[in-house]
Protein backbone atom coordinates (compact mmCIF):
# COMPACT_ATOMS: atom_id res chain seq x y z
CA UNK A 1 0.00 0.00 0.00
CA UNK A 2 3.20 2.54 -0.73
CA UNK A 3 2.10 3.46 -4.28
CA UNK A 4 1.65 7.03 -3.38
CA UNK A 5 3.86 9.53 -1.56
CA UNK A 6 1.44 10.17 1.59
CA UNK A 7 1.89 8.61 4.91
CA UNK A 8 -0.38 6.20 6.11
CA UNK A 9 -1.15 8.29 8.99
CA UNK A 10 -2.60 11.10 7.16
CA UNK A 11 -6.64 11.18 8.14
CA UNK A 12 -7.20 11.22 4.53
CA UNK A 13 -4.79 8.08 3.53
CA UNK A 14 -7.33 5.86 2.47
CA UNK A 15 -9.66 7.76 0.60
CA UNK A 16 -6.19 9.67 -1.30
CA UNK A 17 -4.72 6.26 -2.15
CA UNK A 18 -8.41 4.81 -2.98
CA UNK A 19 -8.63 8.44 -5.76
CA UNK A 20 -4.76 7.68 -6.56
CA UNK A 21 -5.50 4.05 -7.53
CA UNK A 22 -8.71 5.11 -9.77
CA UNK A 23 -7.37 7.61 -11.31
CA UNK A 24 -4.12 5.26 -12.69
CA UNK A 25 -7.00 2.87 -13.45
CA UNK A 26 -8.66 5.25 -16.07
CA UNK A 27 -5.05 5.71 -17.46
CA UNK A 28 -4.26 1.94 -17.71
CA UNK A 29 -7.67 1.25 -19.79
CA UNK A 30 -8.90 -0.55 -16.80
CA UNK A 31 -11.82 1.99 -15.05
CA UNK A 32 -14.45 2.64 -16.99
CA UNK A 33 -16.47 5.94 -17.21
CA UNK A 34 -19.49 3.59 -15.72
CA UNK A 35 -16.65 2.51 -13.09
CA UNK A 36 -16.00 5.97 -12.21
CA UNK A 37 -19.48 7.03 -11.67
CA UNK A 38 -19.68 3.94 -9.39
CA UNK A 39 -16.79 4.94 -6.96
CA UNK A 40 -18.65 8.18 -6.17
CA UNK A 41 -21.54 6.09 -5.29
CA UNK A 42 -19.63 4.11 -3.54
CA UNK A 43 -18.24 7.41 -1.56
CA UNK A 44 -21.20 8.46 -0.48
CA UNK A 45 -22.10 5.51 0.70
CA UNK A 46 -19.15 5.21 3.06
CA UNK A 47 -18.93 8.53 4.24
CA UNK A 48 -22.50 8.13 5.39
CA UNK A 49 -20.71 4.89 7.16
CA UNK A 50 -18.16 6.83 8.98
CA UNK A 51 -15.57 5.55 6.40
CA UNK A 52 -15.05 2.06 8.90
CA UNK A 53 -16.27 -1.16 8.92
CA UNK A 54 -18.92 -1.96 10.87
CA UNK A 55 -19.77 -4.78 13.33
CA UNK A 56 -22.49 -6.38 10.89
CA UNK A 57 -19.69 -6.29 8.29
CA UNK A 58 -16.97 -7.48 10.12
CA UNK A 59 -19.38 -10.50 11.10
CA UNK A 60 -19.92 -10.86 7.34
CA UNK A 61 -16.42 -10.71 6.25
CA UNK A 62 -15.99 -13.60 8.69
CA UNK A 63 -18.99 -15.63 7.39
CA UNK A 64 -17.55 -15.28 4.15
CA UNK A 65 -13.70 -16.59 5.38
CA UNK A 66 -15.55 -19.77 6.82
CA UNK A 67 -17.62 -20.18 3.50
CA UNK A 68 -14.92 -19.99 1.18
CA UNK A 69 -12.49 -22.17 3.77
CA UNK A 70 -15.51 -24.62 3.31
CA UNK A 71 -15.83 -24.01 -0.53
CA UNK A 72 -14.46 -27.04 -3.14
CA UNK A 73 -14.13 -24.27 -5.89
CA UNK A 74 -14.36 -20.80 -4.42
CA UNK A 75 -13.60 -18.03 -7.23
CA UNK A 76 -13.09 -14.43 -6.99
CA UNK A 77 -14.90 -12.48 -9.62
CA UNK A 78 -12.53 -9.17 -10.67
CA UNK A 79 -13.90 -6.44 -12.63
CA UNK A 80 -12.03 -2.95 -13.49
CA UNK A 81 -13.02 -0.86 -10.44
CA UNK A 82 -12.07 -4.10 -8.33
CA UNK A 83 -8.74 -4.65 -10.34
CA UNK A 84 -7.97 -0.91 -10.03
CA UNK A 85 -8.35 -0.43 -6.70
CA UNK A 86 -7.22 -3.74 -5.13
CA UNK A 87 -4.93 -6.23 -7.37
CA UNK A 88 -2.45 -7.23 -4.41
CA UNK A 89 -5.29 -7.35 -2.29
CA UNK A 90 -7.77 -10.15 -4.46
CA UNK A 91 -4.48 -12.35 -4.54
CA UNK A 92 -3.44 -12.34 -0.88
CA UNK A 93 -7.01 -13.05 -0.62
CA UNK A 94 -7.37 -16.14 -3.35
CA UNK A 95 -3.97 -17.49 -1.71
CA UNK A 96 -5.21 -17.69 1.59
CA UNK A 97 -8.64 -19.13 0.65
CA UNK A 98 -7.09 -21.21 -2.58
CA UNK A 99 -9.41 -19.44 -4.77
CA UNK A 100 -9.34 -19.25 -8.16
CA UNK A 101 -9.30 -15.48 -9.79
CA UNK A 102 -11.55 -14.60 -12.55
CA UNK A 103 -12.05 -11.12 -14.54
CA UNK A 104 -15.87 -10.76 -15.19
CA UNK A 105 -16.86 -7.45 -16.86
CA UNK A 106 -20.14 -5.73 -17.26
CA UNK A 107 -18.71 -4.24 -20.49
CA UNK A 108 -16.64 -6.65 -21.96
CA UNK A 109 -13.94 -5.47 -24.40
CA UNK A 110 -11.16 -7.77 -25.32
CA UNK A 111 -8.55 -4.88 -24.82
CA UNK A 112 -9.97 -3.98 -21.11
CA UNK A 113 -10.08 -7.76 -20.08
CA UNK A 114 -6.35 -7.94 -21.45
CA UNK A 115 -5.27 -4.89 -19.25
CA UNK A 116 -7.16 -6.26 -16.59
CA UNK A 117 -5.24 -9.64 -16.72
CA UNK A 118 -1.57 -7.59 -16.75
CA UNK A 119 -2.14 -5.36 -14.02
CA UNK A 120 -3.78 -8.36 -11.91
CA UNK A 121 -0.34 -10.45 -12.77
CA UNK A 122 2.11 -7.55 -12.17
CA UNK A 123 -0.06 -7.09 -8.62
CA UNK A 124 1.36 -11.02 -8.16
CA UNK A 125 -2.06 -12.70 -9.21
CA UNK A 126 -0.13 -15.62 -11.32
CA UNK A 127 -3.32 -17.36 -12.82
CA UNK A 128 -6.22 -15.08 -14.24
CA UNK A 129 -8.90 -16.29 -15.76
CA UNK A 130 -12.00 -14.95 -17.54
CA UNK A 131 -10.15 -14.84 -21.03
CA UNK A 132 -11.49 -18.15 -22.19
CA UNK A 133 -15.33 -17.19 -22.13
CA UNK A 134 -16.30 -20.87 -22.50
CA UNK A 135 -19.44 -20.79 -20.22
CA UNK A 136 -22.50 -18.78 -19.96
CA UNK A 137 -24.87 -17.41 -16.56
CA UNK A 138 -28.25 -18.57 -17.74
CA UNK A 139 -30.25 -16.08 -17.99
CA UNK A 140 -28.32 -13.21 -19.02
CA UNK A 141 -27.62 -12.06 -22.62
CA UNK A 142 -24.87 -12.88 -24.40
CA UNK A 143 -21.70 -11.18 -23.74
CA UNK A 144 -23.12 -10.36 -20.00
CA UNK A 145 -22.98 -13.80 -19.69
CA UNK A 146 -19.73 -14.81 -20.49
CA UNK A 147 -17.99 -17.00 -17.82
CA UNK A 148 -14.58 -19.43 -17.49
CA UNK A 149 -16.16 -23.01 -17.55
CA UNK A 150 -13.56 -24.50 -15.19
CA UNK A 151 -13.98 -21.06 -13.64
CA UNK A 152 -17.15 -19.19 -12.12
CA UNK A 153 -19.34 -21.25 -14.43
CA UNK A 154 -18.31 -24.65 -12.01
CA UNK A 155 -17.63 -22.54 -8.67
CA UNK A 156 -19.81 -23.43 -5.49
CA UNK A 157 -18.57 -20.25 -3.82
CA UNK A 158 -18.52 -16.94 -5.75
CA UNK A 159 -16.96 -13.51 -4.38
CA UNK A 160 -18.45 -11.11 -6.79
CA UNK A 161 -17.53 -7.85 -5.25
CA UNK A 162 -19.19 -4.00 -6.92
CA UNK A 163 -21.45 -6.37 -9.04
CA UNK A 164 -23.81 -5.17 -11.05
CA UNK A 165 -27.81 -6.28 -9.87
CA UNK A 166 -28.65 -8.24 -12.96
CA UNK A 167 -25.54 -10.62 -12.61
CA UNK A 168 -25.84 -10.75 -9.19
CA UNK A 169 -29.45 -12.27 -8.99
CA UNK A 170 -28.44 -14.90 -12.41
CA UNK A 171 -25.54 -16.18 -10.32
CA UNK A 172 -27.89 -16.45 -7.14
CA UNK A 173 -30.10 -18.32 -8.98
CA UNK A 174 -26.76 -21.35 -9.90
CA UNK A 175 -27.39 -22.46 -6.43
CA UNK A 176 -23.67 -20.83 -5.61
CA UNK A 177 -22.91 -19.24 -2.19
CA UNK A 178 -23.02 -15.86 -3.26
CA UNK A 179 -20.47 -13.21 -1.28
CA UNK A 180 -21.03 -9.68 -2.42
CA UNK A 181 -18.94 -6.66 -1.48
CA UNK A 182 -21.77 -3.37 -1.64
CA UNK A 183 -22.00 -0.31 0.19
CA UNK A 184 -25.32 0.36 -0.88
CA UNK A 185 -27.13 -2.19 1.51
CA UNK A 186 -30.20 -1.53 -0.47
CA UNK A 187 -28.97 -2.88 -3.97
CA UNK A 188 -30.22 -5.83 -6.14
CA UNK A 189 -26.77 -7.14 -5.44
CA UNK A 190 -26.77 -6.72 -1.34
CA UNK A 191 -30.12 -7.78 -1.72
CA UNK A 192 -29.61 -11.16 -3.19
CA UNK A 193 -26.18 -12.19 -1.68
CA UNK A 194 -25.66 -15.01 0.68
CA UNK A 195 -22.94 -12.70 2.13
CA UNK A 196 -23.75 -8.95 1.66
CA UNK A 197 -20.85 -7.07 2.67
CA UNK A 198 -21.86 -3.64 3.24
CA UNK A 199 -17.87 -2.29 3.32
CA UNK A 200 -15.29 -0.25 1.56
CA UNK A 201 -13.91 -3.06 -0.55
CA UNK A 202 -10.08 -1.62 -0.28
CA UNK A 203 -11.18 -2.64 3.79
CA UNK A 204 -13.18 -5.82 3.00
CA UNK A 205 -11.13 -8.11 1.01
CA UNK A 206 -8.20 -7.45 3.44
CA UNK A 207 -10.24 -8.18 6.30
CA UNK A 208 -11.52 -11.22 5.05
CA UNK A 209 -8.23 -12.79 4.60
CA UNK A 210 -7.11 -11.72 7.58
CA UNK A 211 -10.35 -13.48 9.30
CA UNK A 212 -9.46 -16.93 6.92
CA UNK A 213 -6.00 -16.75 8.53
CA UNK A 214 -7.25 -16.77 11.74
CA UNK A 215 -9.60 -19.51 10.41
CA UNK A 216 -7.27 -21.68 8.65
CA UNK A 217 -6.74 -24.09 11.50
CA UNK A 218 -10.38 -24.61 12.41
CA UNK A 219 -12.66 -27.24 11.87
CA UNK A 220 -15.73 -27.85 9.49
CA UNK A 221 -17.98 -27.99 12.38
CA UNK A 222 -16.60 -24.41 13.42
CA UNK A 223 -16.58 -22.84 10.02
CA UNK A 224 -20.35 -24.21 9.52
CA UNK A 225 -21.42 -23.15 12.90
CA UNK A 226 -20.05 -19.48 11.76
CA UNK A 227 -21.52 -19.67 8.31
CA UNK A 228 -24.85 -21.03 10.66
CA UNK A 229 -24.50 -18.12 12.79
CA UNK A 230 -24.68 -15.48 10.13
CA UNK A 231 -27.97 -13.52 8.71
CA UNK A 232 -27.87 -11.98 5.95
CA UNK A 233 -31.02 -9.96 6.47
CA UNK A 234 -30.05 -8.50 10.10
CA UNK A 235 -26.63 -7.78 8.56
CA UNK A 236 -28.23 -5.54 6.10
CA UNK A 237 -30.74 -4.07 8.29
CA UNK A 238 -28.04 -2.90 10.35
CA UNK A 239 -25.88 -1.47 7.82
CA UNK A 240 -28.64 0.64 5.92
CA UNK A 241 -29.49 1.30 9.65
CA UNK A 242 -25.72 2.74 10.05
CA UNK A 243 -25.92 4.74 6.51
CA UNK A 244 -29.39 6.56 7.93
CA UNK A 245 -28.00 7.03 11.52
CA UNK A 246 -24.60 8.82 10.45
CA UNK A 247 -22.30 5.20 10.97
CA UNK A 248 -23.33 4.12 14.35
CA UNK A 249 -25.13 0.69 14.66
CA UNK B 1 -35.44 17.69 -23.04
CA UNK B 2 -35.73 14.97 -25.57
CA UNK B 3 -31.90 14.59 -26.53
CA UNK B 4 -32.60 10.68 -26.29
CA UNK B 5 -34.79 8.65 -27.35
CA UNK B 6 -36.62 7.18 -24.00
CA UNK B 7 -39.89 8.38 -23.34
CA UNK B 8 -40.35 10.73 -21.01
CA UNK B 9 -43.22 8.31 -18.69
CA UNK B 10 -40.08 5.77 -18.47
CA UNK B 11 -39.86 5.47 -15.02
CA UNK B 12 -35.89 6.35 -15.28
CA UNK B 13 -36.31 8.88 -17.40
CA UNK B 14 -34.69 11.09 -15.48
CA UNK B 15 -31.50 8.95 -14.37
CA UNK B 16 -30.84 7.38 -18.10
CA UNK B 17 -31.30 11.17 -19.39
CA UNK B 18 -28.48 12.42 -16.95
CA UNK B 19 -26.25 9.37 -18.05
CA UNK B 20 -26.67 10.30 -21.30
CA UNK B 21 -25.89 13.75 -20.36
CA UNK B 22 -22.66 13.42 -18.80
CA UNK B 23 -21.32 10.44 -21.57
CA UNK B 24 -21.88 12.89 -24.10
CA UNK B 25 -20.53 15.45 -21.89
CA UNK B 26 -17.17 12.88 -21.60
CA UNK B 27 -16.85 12.67 -25.36
CA UNK B 28 -16.82 16.82 -25.33
CA UNK B 29 -13.92 16.89 -23.11
CA UNK B 30 -16.71 18.61 -21.02
CA UNK B 31 -16.92 16.12 -17.91
CA UNK B 32 -13.80 15.15 -15.70
CA UNK B 33 -12.85 11.83 -14.18
CA UNK B 34 -13.22 14.07 -11.02
CA UNK B 35 -16.63 14.89 -12.69
CA UNK B 36 -17.74 11.49 -13.23
CA UNK B 37 -17.18 10.64 -9.74
CA UNK B 38 -18.79 13.60 -8.24
CA UNK B 39 -21.80 12.37 -10.59
CA UNK B 40 -21.70 9.43 -8.89
CA UNK B 41 -21.82 10.81 -5.10
CA UNK B 42 -24.72 12.96 -5.99
CA UNK B 43 -26.64 9.73 -7.37
CA UNK B 44 -26.39 8.26 -3.80
CA UNK B 45 -27.38 11.03 -2.31
CA UNK B 46 -30.41 11.86 -5.03
CA UNK B 47 -30.96 7.95 -3.81
CA UNK B 48 -31.16 8.40 -0.77
CA UNK B 49 -33.54 11.54 -1.21
CA UNK B 50 -36.38 9.38 -3.16
CA UNK B 51 -34.88 10.89 -6.54
CA UNK B 52 -37.58 13.98 -5.88
CA UNK B 53 -37.72 17.96 -4.93
CA UNK B 54 -38.11 17.43 -0.98
CA UNK B 55 -40.51 20.66 0.11
CA UNK B 56 -37.22 22.30 2.00
CA UNK B 57 -35.54 22.43 -1.24
CA UNK B 58 -38.58 23.94 -3.03
CA UNK B 59 -38.70 26.31 -0.78
CA UNK B 60 -35.01 27.08 -0.88
CA UNK B 61 -35.72 27.14 -4.78
CA UNK B 62 -38.14 29.93 -4.13
CA UNK B 63 -35.73 31.68 -2.05
CA UNK B 64 -33.28 31.94 -4.55
CA UNK B 65 -35.35 33.20 -7.00
CA UNK B 66 -36.37 36.13 -4.82
CA UNK B 67 -32.87 36.73 -3.73
CA UNK B 68 -31.77 36.51 -8.04
CA UNK B 69 -34.30 39.13 -8.72
CA UNK B 70 -33.26 41.21 -6.39
CA UNK B 71 -29.83 40.91 -7.27
CA UNK B 72 -28.15 44.45 -8.69
CA UNK B 73 -25.49 41.46 -10.46
CA UNK B 74 -26.20 38.52 -10.26
CA UNK B 75 -23.69 35.17 -11.98
CA UNK B 76 -24.46 31.97 -12.57
CA UNK B 77 -21.49 29.93 -12.14
CA UNK B 78 -21.19 26.78 -14.88
CA UNK B 79 -18.92 24.23 -14.01
CA UNK B 80 -18.27 20.96 -16.40
CA UNK B 81 -20.61 18.45 -14.93
CA UNK B 82 -23.48 21.63 -14.41
CA UNK B 83 -22.42 22.41 -18.26
CA UNK B 84 -22.84 18.83 -19.54
CA UNK B 85 -26.05 18.25 -17.75
CA UNK B 86 -28.12 21.90 -18.00
CA UNK B 87 -26.81 23.48 -20.72
CA UNK B 88 -30.14 24.74 -21.87
CA UNK B 89 -31.45 24.89 -18.27
CA UNK B 90 -28.93 27.59 -17.33
CA UNK B 91 -29.83 29.87 -19.91
CA UNK B 92 -33.51 29.74 -19.14
CA UNK B 93 -32.40 30.86 -15.65
CA UNK B 94 -30.09 33.20 -16.41
CA UNK B 95 -32.60 34.90 -18.65
CA UNK B 96 -35.48 34.38 -16.40
CA UNK B 97 -33.40 36.80 -13.93
CA UNK B 98 -31.31 38.63 -16.12
CA UNK B 99 -28.04 36.93 -14.92
CA UNK B 100 -24.76 36.85 -16.45
CA UNK B 101 -23.10 32.84 -17.18
CA UNK B 102 -19.61 32.56 -16.41
CA UNK B 103 -17.93 29.42 -16.85
CA UNK B 104 -15.98 28.66 -13.66
CA UNK B 105 -13.62 25.54 -13.40
CA UNK B 106 -11.67 23.59 -10.39
CA UNK B 107 -9.23 22.39 -12.89
CA UNK B 108 -9.21 25.02 -15.20
CA UNK B 109 -7.55 23.94 -18.90
CA UNK B 110 -8.48 26.28 -21.89
CA UNK B 111 -9.49 23.85 -24.04
CA UNK B 112 -11.95 22.42 -21.40
CA UNK B 113 -12.77 26.48 -20.83
CA UNK B 114 -13.46 26.89 -24.65
CA UNK B 115 -15.29 22.96 -24.86
CA UNK B 116 -17.86 24.49 -22.12
CA UNK B 117 -18.11 27.29 -23.46
CA UNK B 118 -19.45 26.12 -27.22
CA UNK B 119 -21.16 23.67 -25.55
CA UNK B 120 -23.35 26.45 -23.72
CA UNK B 121 -23.41 28.70 -27.07
CA UNK B 122 -25.04 25.55 -28.60
CA UNK B 123 -27.33 25.58 -25.88
CA UNK B 124 -28.72 29.06 -26.28
CA UNK B 125 -26.45 30.61 -23.74
CA UNK B 126 -25.08 33.88 -25.78
CA UNK B 127 -22.80 35.42 -23.80
CA UNK B 128 -21.11 33.90 -21.56
CA UNK B 129 -18.27 34.67 -19.37
CA UNK B 130 -15.03 33.24 -17.36
CA UNK B 131 -12.58 32.96 -20.68
CA UNK B 132 -11.42 36.91 -19.90
CA UNK B 133 -10.35 35.43 -15.52
CA UNK B 134 -8.52 39.15 -15.08
CA UNK B 135 -10.11 39.17 -11.43
CA UNK B 136 -9.84 36.90 -8.49
CA UNK B 137 -10.99 35.46 -5.81
CA UNK B 138 -8.93 36.18 -2.28
CA UNK B 139 -7.81 33.30 -0.42
CA UNK B 140 -7.71 30.75 -3.15
CA UNK B 141 -4.01 29.71 -5.30
CA UNK B 142 -3.57 30.93 -8.84
CA UNK B 143 -5.69 28.65 -10.92
CA UNK B 144 -8.49 28.23 -8.40
CA UNK B 145 -9.07 32.17 -7.79
CA UNK B 146 -9.86 32.91 -11.50
CA UNK B 147 -12.60 34.28 -12.37
CA UNK B 148 -14.16 37.51 -14.66
CA UNK B 149 -13.94 41.05 -12.78
CA UNK B 150 -17.02 42.20 -14.45
CA UNK B 151 -18.64 38.60 -13.71
CA UNK B 152 -18.10 36.52 -10.11
CA UNK B 153 -16.04 39.19 -8.98
CA UNK B 154 -18.60 41.95 -8.84
CA UNK B 155 -21.40 39.76 -8.85
CA UNK B 156 -23.55 40.23 -5.52
CA UNK B 157 -25.88 37.39 -5.80
CA UNK B 158 -24.02 33.99 -7.21
CA UNK B 159 -25.55 30.63 -8.02
CA UNK B 160 -22.56 27.83 -7.71
CA UNK B 161 -23.75 24.75 -8.27
CA UNK B 162 -22.02 21.36 -7.66
CA UNK B 163 -18.91 23.78 -6.37
CA UNK B 164 -15.90 22.48 -4.69
CA UNK B 165 -16.07 23.28 -0.56
CA UNK B 166 -12.87 25.62 -0.70
CA UNK B 167 -14.06 27.94 -3.16
CA UNK B 168 -17.94 27.85 -1.89
CA UNK B 169 -16.20 29.11 1.52
CA UNK B 170 -13.84 31.78 -0.40
CA UNK B 171 -17.24 33.49 -2.19
CA UNK B 172 -19.19 33.31 0.97
CA UNK B 173 -16.41 35.21 2.17
CA UNK B 174 -16.82 37.68 -0.38
CA UNK B 175 -19.46 38.63 0.90
CA UNK B 176 -21.72 37.83 -1.79
CA UNK B 177 -25.20 35.83 -0.91
CA UNK B 178 -24.36 32.19 -2.22
CA UNK B 179 -26.29 29.91 -3.81
CA UNK B 180 -25.14 26.41 -3.40
CA UNK B 181 -27.01 23.63 -5.43
CA UNK B 182 -25.52 20.46 -3.89
CA UNK B 183 -27.17 16.87 -2.53
CA UNK B 184 -24.62 16.25 0.39
CA UNK B 185 -26.01 18.60 3.18
CA UNK B 186 -23.25 18.24 4.91
CA UNK B 187 -20.71 19.30 2.44
CA UNK B 188 -18.82 21.93 3.13
CA UNK B 189 -20.22 24.01 -0.05
CA UNK B 190 -23.81 23.68 1.36
CA UNK B 191 -22.83 24.63 4.82
CA UNK B 192 -21.63 28.14 3.69
CA UNK B 193 -24.24 28.82 1.70
CA UNK B 194 -26.53 31.67 2.23
CA UNK B 195 -29.26 29.28 0.43
CA UNK B 196 -27.81 26.05 0.72
CA UNK B 197 -30.60 23.55 -2.37
CA UNK B 198 -30.13 19.91 -1.85
CA UNK B 199 -31.58 18.54 -4.77
CA UNK B 200 -30.68 17.32 -8.41
CA UNK B 201 -29.22 19.96 -10.46
CA UNK B 202 -31.44 18.76 -13.24
CA UNK B 203 -34.28 19.13 -11.16
CA UNK B 204 -32.96 22.54 -9.14
CA UNK B 205 -32.43 24.86 -12.03
CA UNK B 206 -35.78 24.60 -13.68
CA UNK B 207 -37.63 24.81 -10.37
CA UNK B 208 -35.98 28.14 -9.44
CA UNK B 209 -36.61 29.41 -12.99
CA UNK B 210 -40.35 28.57 -12.61
CA UNK B 211 -40.53 30.57 -9.13
CA UNK B 212 -38.41 33.06 -10.65
CA UNK B 213 -40.87 33.62 -13.38
CA UNK B 214 -43.69 33.09 -10.88
CA UNK B 215 -42.45 36.17 -8.95
CA UNK B 216 -41.35 38.26 -11.89
CA UNK B 217 -44.52 41.14 -10.83
CA UNK B 218 -43.84 40.89 -7.27
CA UNK B 219 -42.93 43.52 -5.38
CA UNK B 220 -39.22 44.15 -3.25
CA UNK B 221 -41.31 43.66 0.01
CA UNK B 222 -42.53 40.52 -1.24
CA UNK B 223 -39.24 39.30 -2.47
CA UNK B 224 -37.45 40.30 0.79
CA UNK B 225 -40.09 38.56 2.85
CA UNK B 226 -39.50 35.42 0.85
CA UNK B 227 -35.84 36.25 1.66
CA UNK B 228 -35.70 36.56 5.28
CA UNK B 229 -38.17 33.66 5.92
CA UNK B 230 -35.65 31.20 4.37
CA UNK B 231 -33.95 29.51 7.22
CA UNK B 232 -30.27 27.72 5.80
CA UNK B 233 -30.03 25.75 8.80
CA UNK B 234 -33.83 24.16 9.22
CA UNK B 235 -33.09 23.41 5.36
CA UNK B 236 -30.24 21.78 5.73
CA UNK B 237 -31.40 19.78 9.05
CA UNK B 238 -35.05 18.99 6.69
CA UNK B 239 -32.73 17.05 4.14
CA UNK B 240 -30.37 15.74 6.34
CA UNK B 241 -32.95 14.21 7.73
CA UNK B 242 -35.00 13.46 4.78
CA UNK B 243 -31.80 11.44 3.34
CA UNK B 244 -31.38 9.88 6.74
CA UNK B 245 -34.92 9.24 6.82
CA UNK B 246 -35.50 7.80 3.11
CA UNK B 247 -36.96 10.51 1.43
CA UNK B 248 -39.36 11.41 4.06
CA UNK B 249 -39.28 15.08 5.45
Amino acid sequence: MSDIEIPESHPRYQSLLTRHRIEAGVEKGITSNQGLIAQGRGEAFDYLLGEQTIPSADAAERAAAAHLLLADHPVVSVNGNVAALCPAEVGELAEAVGADVEVNLFNRTEERMQAIADHLREHGVDEVKGLTADGRIPGLDHERAKVDADGIRSADVVVVPLEDGDRAEALGEMDKVEIVVDLNPMSRSAQVATVPIVDNIIRALPNITVHAEELSGASCEELEAIVADFDADDALGAAEKAIRSGGDE
